[in-house]
């Protein structure tokens, strides 16, 4: 051999051991480090120390490889459980019932995440088991990428960073007491008013995969490549972070079914892009948001939602109004979404 | 040319516009997105808005391209102004001027920082036109890194992200209204309480350098490296985290002047580093501290200092007692630290 590698550490470097233990020995690392927060319910369940009064659950979840998501947003004001898969792979069943059962207090239980077939499939299997049980579940998927699917048939639509304000205003409202219709209703709200588009930079690797997740060139982007890197709309050379937020937001406003002035604007870091460039790219997409007749009075920048080391970003506009901003505004306290 | 990149672009792909524009469209990003914690009260100083009440000031800073810090950590219970100069550069006289001034309420002002030559000239300077105005000022420098010089030469230590914990338990002090006596000895004893260490993977770009921090091979990592790329202690192959960990942690705890079993672990990603592997490596340290004696209650993980998109992470320990755990528990509000 040529090197001091392991064949299985595959193509980029990483700070991991065997990587078929990769998942567990983060989320033990998770739940120790934030174990004034939440705690381990179940196999991959993370649960948020319990209520003191009947509410709502909102259990989010899906798979590993997205951190902070999903379970960096469970807490107070925000979701109760998050069901944990493997890299890229949704939870199993039985996780994500653990999940359910973890978080049922007698006001039913909603289910939000992302417009992904495993997580509609092993969702759907644990919601109707719990209904077995008299557990009442309602499920609402996250379809912000305005790249997976055109306008005509936004129910194909993939879920990405537009998943951090649904669980964050659906949350607020099963935080307020509500009950599980209004719960429901202010989800589907949210997610209606959200677009998101992104642009990948550069892949990621799976633990374990021993390739990347996809193959770009040294001057070559992808605009609207998905989470998991599924393909986007179109590769095309490097553009300036200003011509980068232009093609974003001008996507994501022509698709908005309402209009109004008022905007929150999320730009989000895949993993590997400098938190410099995310705050250049927030300044260029809220200008071409004003320049689109919109005023940006929320704001979040950050890595929310990753895709472990991939280099890119993504830009989520959420319309909102008196509810979704009071919502967005209520406190709450997770591992790593607090206000 | 047989790329679409303008030459400027450099080596790595960045969502930047020129990289001459980048920290002032960053600031301008910042301070819009954040607007309702900080404002810009000169050229690169970002001040938390107005106390109520004549409080020390506590002025933090240094080169950029390490966002969130420094100006992420303006804000209640945390900083009051943060002086930002150019990418891996310090801060103007003037702009420390600027900081100094805005911050000043008649209780005098504390300069932290981490110990690196220009920062000390600049801030310096600075503080000695301050003095001269009136305004009392002191200095603290931050010294965690135990690569960077040996034991017997604290003070040639360069600060890296214990700066953080510095920081937040500095803040507080000043929050709770302490005078500038005890504020600088909160500073002083988090520090001499603070050790860090870190391990890069892969190379940063200075936005217009059209070239690498640094050359690693691909299946090399360089132990101490830092922040800049300065040289750490040693290259050798990729090692797994638990492996990482342990030489990191057991260079801290065997540099460590006090002993005790409480201590503070902070796992902070270098920019490119997944999350997912902070949390691995989080782990894996936690177990080694355990395995030295001590019992970790109070952790953090994230991208707390980086260097722009560099591959890798930190490890920091801070020894608590009753006074330090009870200020990194104080609330605070800073665009990028609640709790």
């Amino acid at each position: 051999m040529t090197s001091g590698l392991e064949p299985s550490r595959g193509v980029l470097k990483k700070l991991i051991n065997d990587p078929f233990d990769a998942v567990d020995e983060m989320v033990e690392g998770f739940v120790a480090a934030h174990a004034d927060i939440v705690r381990l319910v179940g196999e991959r369940v993370v649960a948020r120390n319990p209520s003191d009064r009947p509410k709502v659950g909102l259990v989010i979840g899906g798979g590993s490889g997205h951190e902070p998501a999903f379970l960096g947003y469970v807490g107070a004001g925000l979701a109760d459980a998050a069901a944990i898969g493997n890299i890229f792979a949704a939870p199993s069943p039985d996780t994500c019932l653990d999940a359910i059962r973890a978080t049922s207090t007698g006001m039913g239980v909603l289910l939000a995440y992302g417009n992904y077939a495993g997580d509609i499939m092993n969702f759907g299997i644990a919601a109707e088991r719990a209904a077995s049980e008299g557990i009442e579940v309602r499920t609402v998927l996250v379809t912000d990428d305005v790249a997976s699917a055109p306008r005509e048939e936004t129910r194909l639509r993939r879920g990405i960073a537009g998943d951090v304000i649904v669980f964050k205003c659906a949350g607020a409202m099963a935080e307020r007491g509500a009950s599980l219709d209004d719960v429901e209703r202010v989800a589907r709200a949210t997610n209606a008013a959200t677009r998101s588009m992104g642009v990948a930079l550069s892949p990621c690797e799976v633990p374990g995969a021993g390739r990347l997740s996809f193959e770009l060139s040294a001057d070559e982007i992808e605009i609207g490549l998905g989470l998991h890197g599924e393909p986007g709309m179109r590769r095309g050379p490097l553009l300036s972070a200003d011509d980068t937020a232009a093609i974003l937001v001008d996507t994501i406003v022509a698709d908005m079914e309402a209009s109004g002035p008022e905007v929150a604007l999320l730009v989000n870091g895949l993993g590997a892009t400098a938190q410099l460039d995310l705050y250049i790219l927030y300044r260029a997409a809220r200008r071409a948001l004003e320049a689109a007749g919109h005023v940006v009075s929320r704001s979040l920048v950050g890595d929310y939602i990753t895709s472990l080391e991939m280099a890119g970003a993504s830009i989520t506009v959420t319309l909102l109004d008196d509810e979704l901003r009071g919502l967005l505004d209520d406190p709450a306290r997770a591992a790593r979404f607090i206000r």
